[in-house]
């Protein structure tokens, strides 16, 4: 069912220092920042050549990240991404196996303009999984 | 200078049923554990179509994933791991950078059996990076 990785999301307490380091430090393609209002973070995509890594930074008063960034001040991995050809059937698969899915289990627009969903941590050994349809 | 991400390695407190959920859940293509004693891990593999996910178990009485399993009894990402062309080029750019390699700098044979270094998580927003060479 899942298929690529999208990307590997990380949130981190400065968002011009993070890319800096990608950048010259780890010598990466890394992107400009771009504001996410709808998703509560600004959002710098570093390049590689099989996938991606998003930069998350807190955007607004609201920001889903602000509570992992509280927990966790010098950064970490927030959530990795596997797409999937048809979120509808991927959700269903997933209760039918018990699995929770987060915000009621219908799918939303995510950050790159396509269906997502997220899965609860605690179903998946501590990681947050999000799945979007591709 | 890095390259492809070769990995991304999951620590689970059950490598069982960790497998079985990445299979059947999650319908991956999902290998056999396998022993590493050299690393203090068994790891199982799973091949997606552009990288892969690494399922991380302690093996004996030392292993370097205890600690944090111990921190995170429901596990959790522990590390992800980047390409690199020429490893000793890497350390010198990183460590030029003011970056620190953990365990003295020298690389080691990694369980893929090509030498690996790991960067100090603190210099990278809390993230534990590996660098293969390929």
């Amino acid at each position: 069912m899942i298929g690529r990785l999208n990307h590997v999301a990380i949130a981190v307490p400065d968002l011009d220092a993070a890319a800096a380091q990608y950048r010259t430090t780890l010598g990466a393609d890394v992107g400009p920042p771009q504001d996410e209002p709808d998703h509560g973070v600004t959002v710098v995509f570093i390049t590689l050549p099989n996938t991606k890594i998003e930069l998350l930074y807190p955007l607004g008063a609201d920001s889903p990240i602000q509570g992992f960034l509280d927990k966790n001040p010098s950064g970490g991995i927030h959530h990795m991404c596997f797409e999937v050809e048809d979120i509808l059937a991927a959700r269903d698969r997933l209760l039918a196996e018990g699995a929770r899915v987060l915000g009621g289990g219908d799918p939303k627009i995510g950050a790159h303009g396509k269906p997502v969903l997220f899965l609860h941590p605690k179903d998946f050994n501590g990681c947050l999984i999000e799945l979007e349809q591709i």
